[in-house]
Parts: structure tokens; C-alpha cells; sequence
């Protein structure tokens, strides 16, 4: 699991590199960005994703788990994440993430998250 | 369920009984509140959900599931949630909580939210 939160910052924020969220999220997966409506399947978070990176000039986003609690097949993981957009700002971030296996991966199935201020 | 997410909104929006609070989420419970830290702990919670309520004068939570999936010995649900506060006014929100069950009821162990506008 930490091979996946990793792949999201070096990846996608620091390579714009959109198809490794193939490896980050289910094919089904569902976010709930904060200011905007759910967004459901890989797809459409690709481009939720690519859209916000380059209108912000994100750069970083480093994630660290606070706590994982087994569920089932699946893990409940509350985290803390840092992002960096331009100018050095930073954006303190909570989230909570249901991770599913998908061909042999852990992977985001449901990801929702908020600002701390 | 439904008996819970009927009580946040009948007791504790509509009649300011926060005690109902003990049947609606566990003793180790954490909510992740938009604009806040994280919350770990009923008594902080049951303190957060006096202060915002009374703050905002909110009068009602009508909270509906959009999807709930069955997690070990838990749930995780994915619902929305239609806040009425000051003169009439609505937040529209957005909710993902992991249910687990506690002295024989079904009750929240992690809550996190955000407005979709």
C-alpha cells in the first residue's frame, strides 16, 4: 500500500504521468472531491486528476497514513496528506480511502477527503 | 441503519439531544469534519456536533445512502446529506462513514464529509 500512495506523488504529481492512476484506483472506483460533485469510475478520475494538477501547478503530494483497520477484504485507511501547489504553498489534507484488491494490487475503491482549515 | 441515520437527524438536529449521540457513533469513534482537525472520541464529538449546531443554528441533517458495502464485520457507506440551517438556507453534502456494530447497534467509527459546492 505504501507502493501505491508513493506512485500518486512521484507519478502523478511529480511526472504528470495520468495513466499510473490505473495502478492507484479499481476500475469502479468513486472520489468525493471537496467543492464538487462524486466523480465514479477510473476514467473520469483520470481526468478529474489531470484537470486539477495543471490548474493548480501541483507539484506534490505526500501521504502518510494515520491508521488502517482491516475490513474484510478491504482496509479502512484514515491519512494525512501534504500537497504542494505553486509557489511552495501547502495545502494540509485529511482523507479517508477504502482499498480493495484489484489484479493482485491494493487500490483505492473509495477516496474522500477535506482541508484541515 | 436507516434507525441511525433517523436519530442524527430527529434528536440531535431536530431536538438538540445530543445524548443521542452515544447511540449514533462508538466510544473510539473519529469524524473528519471539513475546515477542522480530526476528531477522535464521543465526548469531542458529542462537544463538536453541540458547538456547530448551536453555531449555525442548524435545524436539520436528512441524510440518504447512496451505497453501502459490506466490509468484514462493517460496512462502508457512501450517502448524502442535506443540512437546513439559518433562515431556511441548505448545504448540500457529501459523506463517507464506516459503520461497525457496538453494544448490539450499528453505529459510525469513522465519518468524514464535505460540502459539494
Amino acid at each position: 500500500m505504501a507502493d501505491t500512495n508513493g506512485l500518486f506523488n512521484a507519478e502523478v504529481f511529480g511526472k504528470h504521468n495520468f495513466d499510473a492512476l490505473d495502478d492507484i484506483y479499481t476500475s469502479d472506483a468513486r472520489i468525493l472531491p471537496p467543492g464538487a460533485p462524486t466523480i465514479a469510475g477510473r476514467k473520469a478520475i483520470k481526468e478529474f486528476w489531470s484537470n486539477m494538477i495543471q490548474a493548480t501547478g501541483a507539484k506534490a503530494a505526500v501521504l502518510e497514513s494515520v491508521d488502517a483497520m482491516l475490513a474484510g477484504d478491504g482496509v479502512v485507511e484514515i491519512g494525512r496528506a501534504t500537497l504542494t501547489i505553486q509557489d511552495a504553498a501547502q495545502i494540509e489534507v485529511k482523507y479517508v480511502v477504502y482499498w480493495k484488491q484489484e489484479d493482485g494490487r491494493w487500490k483505492w475503491h473509495v477516496d474522500i477527503w477535506n482541508t484541515n482549515a
